[in-house]
């Protein structure tokens, strides 16, 4: 386990104690998320977009229909990934110090079109144990076609910035003494519902433990 | 009230029957997020980062520290500002059938420093409540050094692109009759949790209804 790189660009410079530098932080971040923003450039702009993800070791794997238009020469451009976890509303007595608690991964590099095929069937299937774990033993994997309407894209998790805000409110000396106003957090949390199963699934096919059980 | 732009960047051409053109779809996509994610260009290469904001009709506001690495030149500067609500994992009998539920707002434009003075108080009250409802009138107001510290941003909603998903899993018509394997909707949800006062509160101040009451 090596320490995160440090470029410039990957270097927390702004409230420093909240930079994470230990690659385990990153995993963890990235391993907790159900979705990422993945930023391109195109004509010059940025453009950010929501999508699903994998992590192999120190590999980010993202697939897309390869009729997706970010999709079109993405192949050795330069990409961004950010998973954020909102974690708690943080009031202060200052507006100013109003803040969020949360941890968020920012991973630079440079996108690489996946074309082996073994790697590409394993990028699948990290994305879809990470999105749904356990269904890529109960639903049918892919065929040719599905393979081949499928772009997969690697990101190495060479260049990362971290940070985690984990704290309550931090009001100014001066405030702490006023005593009319609230200071706290106000906790967020994902959580899953009920399954819904599809009205064509039969009434007696109990919902599987891998979707039942999912916390 | 007018429909969204429909430029090409902003158009959506794959299952475009996920896109929505209606003004009132990108509002409540706002209006109902806590964070969004800002991309910015920098050297060339996209950077993704989390933040809050919020809206006044048709301008929508982000906040930054005047230290903030990404906050310098950016003012005329090509930005996207993107807020993902997951509503939902839709596992499908196939693997690549498998989806999300979602509601998504993918915000082009151009990056406005906001220097006038009332508009920059008014973005602030916006962001604050937009983030902490109530907050604005409970909790001190910015002074003269906390207002300098504060880069306040306006992006206009002109351009967008709106995509939903709000279905059940879409297998193949071939795969129905495979009774061996369930399909449906995982339901997502972000819940608030009891608040917790910061140490520093006295023991008998009551949670202010802003926050104890909010949903």
């Amino acid at each position: 386990m090596t320490a995160l790189s440090t470029t410039a660009r990957s270097t927390i410079t702004r409230i420093r104690e909240r930079a994470r530098t230990d690659r385990a932080d990153l995993h963890a971040i990235l391993d907790a998320g159900l979705i990422c923003h993945l930023g391109v450039v195109r004509d010059g702009a940025p453009v950010v977009i929501p999508t699903g993800y994998g992590r192999i070791d120190d590999t980010l794997y993202l697939h897309a229909s390869t009729g997706a238009g970010y999709a079109r020469g993405i192949d050795g451009a330069p990409i961004c990934v950010t998973v954020t976890h909102l974690d708690g509303i943080v009031y202060a007595r200052s507006v100013f110090h109003h803040s969020m608690n949360y941890r968020s991964a920012v991973v630079h590099g440079t996108a690489r079109v996946v074309t082996d095929p073994d790697e590409r069937m394993a990028a699948l299937h990290a994305i879809v144990e990470h999105l749904s774990p356990g269904s890529w033993t109960h639903a049918r994997l892919p065929d040719r076609r599905e393979l081949a309407a499928t772009a997969v894209l690697a990101l190495p998790l060479d260049e990362a910035s971290v940070k985690v805000r984990a704290e309550q409110a931090g009001d100014d000396e001066a405030d702490l003494a006023d005593l009319d106003r609230w200071a706290g957090v106000l906790p967020v949390h994902t959580v899953f519902g009920a399954p819904e199963p599809c009205p064509t699934v039969p009434a007696d096919f109990p919902v599987p433990a891998h979707v039942a059980e999912r916390r």
